[in-house]
């Protein structure tokens, strides 16, 4: 019992009294429960691995965006982490795929160019298959420093790179943006 | 003292309750204070008007940024109310002047076209007065519908007429965006 608390209490923002509360209630729960728990913590760590094309965390190499024949090949959104991915999909209207980063740029906390995943988006585009990419990293200090890193880095003849717009969100009042937004909804204004 | 209750019960927002501490507290405030309140709801109504030009709330006629000689008087930003002029001022980059139209179409609430103050608008628009008309009215379905009957009735030859961007706010993350606010960043992406 003691050692399933110390094993819970290393999850992030689990404490000794979570630990103890989460350990009690596998303790009650039935065999079969406890199973699965077991199992996909396992299989997790098994069967889960970066895709060897975008970085997705997928259990199928390529990953399911990389091999869909419906998609557009040539179109690479890039996003920090792959949560990011859902939130572009919950959108349908985005069709082509993803490079994931695994991180943004950020010398404070020690994280270089080095220690984002690049090489296989800047082979992907020397190899002339991408047509644009679109720069989704959050409209943060750390994601704007990665964004201009990365089309730097990727800019060539003939590709396209892209920022997704910092703006007013959808259904929200002019009164309640604040400076640096309403500055930037103010320069990327587009023509009606 | 039953007549002030009377009268503060009209202000939106304050009810029986709220009238009577408020008719209170005037009544325990000292002389200048009580004369300072009762001046300064008489002057409102007697020195603030509309300016002519931008219908900005104004005590001079035209108003500051109307009658400025360092702004640009070619470009316009129409806004819904007079105070979003105050969220585009604190970002010190706008040098244009305003239009305020005092509202935003809603067929639901009977609100028109014929509601909004446009006609100084097209004035100055046919006197060939402006270069670039930015509507930054709200990103709501009333303010979008607004900026496209607004880009439909003043666009000239030699008018631009721009939207302010709609998107992922500064400083936010991708993962907060919903599903409209993230379609939006990405059909408004801007080359890097």
């Amino acid at each position: 019992m003691s050692r399933l608390i110390e094993e819970l209490k290393k999850l992030p923002g689990v404490g000794s009294k979570s630990a103890q509360r989460l350990a009690f209630h596998i303790l009650r729960s039935d065999e079969a429960d406890a199973q699965g728990l077991s199992d996909a913590i396992r299989d997790v760590k098994a069967k889960l691995h970066l895709c060897s094309i975008c970085n997705n965390i997928t259990d199928v190499d390529p990953c399911v965006y990389c091999s869909s024949a419906t998609r557009n090949q040539r179109l690479v959104c890039v996003v920090e982490e792959p949560t990011n991915i859902a939130s572009i999909e919950k959108t349908r209207n985005y069709s082509g795929v993803y490079h994931v980063l695994h991180g943004s740029l950020s010398p404070l906390h020690g994280v270089g160019p080095e220690h984002l995943r690049l090489s296989n988006l800047t082979r992907r585009i020397d190899s002339g298959e991408v047509d644009e990419v679109i720069v989704a990293t959050n409209p943060t200090v750390e994601g704007e420093a990665t964004a201009v890193y990365i089309s730097r880095l990727i800019k060539r003849p003939g590709v396209k790179v892209t920022r997704i717009a910092t703006g007013i969100p959808a259904g929200s009042d002019i009164e309640y943006a604040d400076e640096v937004t309403m500055t930037k909804a103010i320069e990327g204004r587009r023509e009606l």
